[in-house]
């Protein structure tokens, strides 16, 4: 379920960038910092049969923009990805799904930062689920806040 | 160029994988034991107006299997990604291209030992580089060489 304030966010996460919205990836659960996604198996095949490795990478680094967009304010900031390592550690041979939250005090404090000084880091580990629950693949990741320029520098 | 014998490779890389082919991925080069192939800009923007994280993924990722059909008997073997890390340096902004190759003698170890045990790792350090030559990631990864079912075990 998408709360109500956040289905702007989950239909731009959905369909803003071209190449995400061809997966036909899909933001199942938004609500204020925690999102569930899914990847389906149709349409992201690999010659093996089962999910190519580009769009599990895909669902992966998806986790580090939906938390941005259910925790941070996106008139003031944007979100870049620095760096992701993905380890596959089984073949996923179904829709495949992740989780992905963040708490109120590490949010602030990220905030915080970012209105000081332009920017701020995070990071996210994140495992990818088959439909039984089994994690088929490890993502761990690097993503920037970055202050929007024009948005003002708040003073402390 | 494509070499004659290459040609078919080139061809499935490109096409073989729906959510490869939909980038509109290009292998430019094609010989023996190595290649050159781009991801173009058009189709795979970001949020931000530079190329998507997950379509440099894609690109880099791409390494492993193409070198594999350039260099490996796909008739006896099939290519498995294990786990990549990507590092985005600097935003793309024109069409992003990357060269892979291996020499000889390192393909015959790999070839070897995928006879001998079944399986054999691999790993490629790729810089994925923009139209002005820089680079705008940098892509580590590890592969394995399988030996398809039924394909005997040379014996040595």
């Amino acid at each position: 379920m998408i709360e109500e304030k956040y289905k702007i966010v989950a239909q731009f996460a959905e369909t803003g960038i071209e190449a995400i919205k061809r997966t036909g990836l899909r933001v199942e659960v938004l609500r204020e910092r925690y999102a569930r996604v899914s990847m389906p198996l149709n349409g992201n095949v690999s010659h093996l049969g089962t999910m190519y490795a580009g769009s599990l990478f895909i669902l992966g680094e998806f986790s580090g923009g939906i938390i941005f967009g259910a925790a941070f304010d996106y008139t003031k900031f944007i979100p870049v990805v620095k760096d992701i390592s993905i380890r596959f550690i089984r073949a996923a041979k179904s829709d495949v799904s992740m989780e992905v939250s963040m708490d109120a005090a590490q949010v602030a404090e990220i905030q915080r930062e970012a209105e000081q000084n332009g920017k701020a880091d995070f990071n996210l580990n994140i495992e990818l689920k088959d439909k039984t629950g089994e994690t088929v693949s490890r993502v761990e990741g690097t993503w920037q806040v970055r202050r929007i320029e024009g948005s003002p520098a708040i003073k402390v």
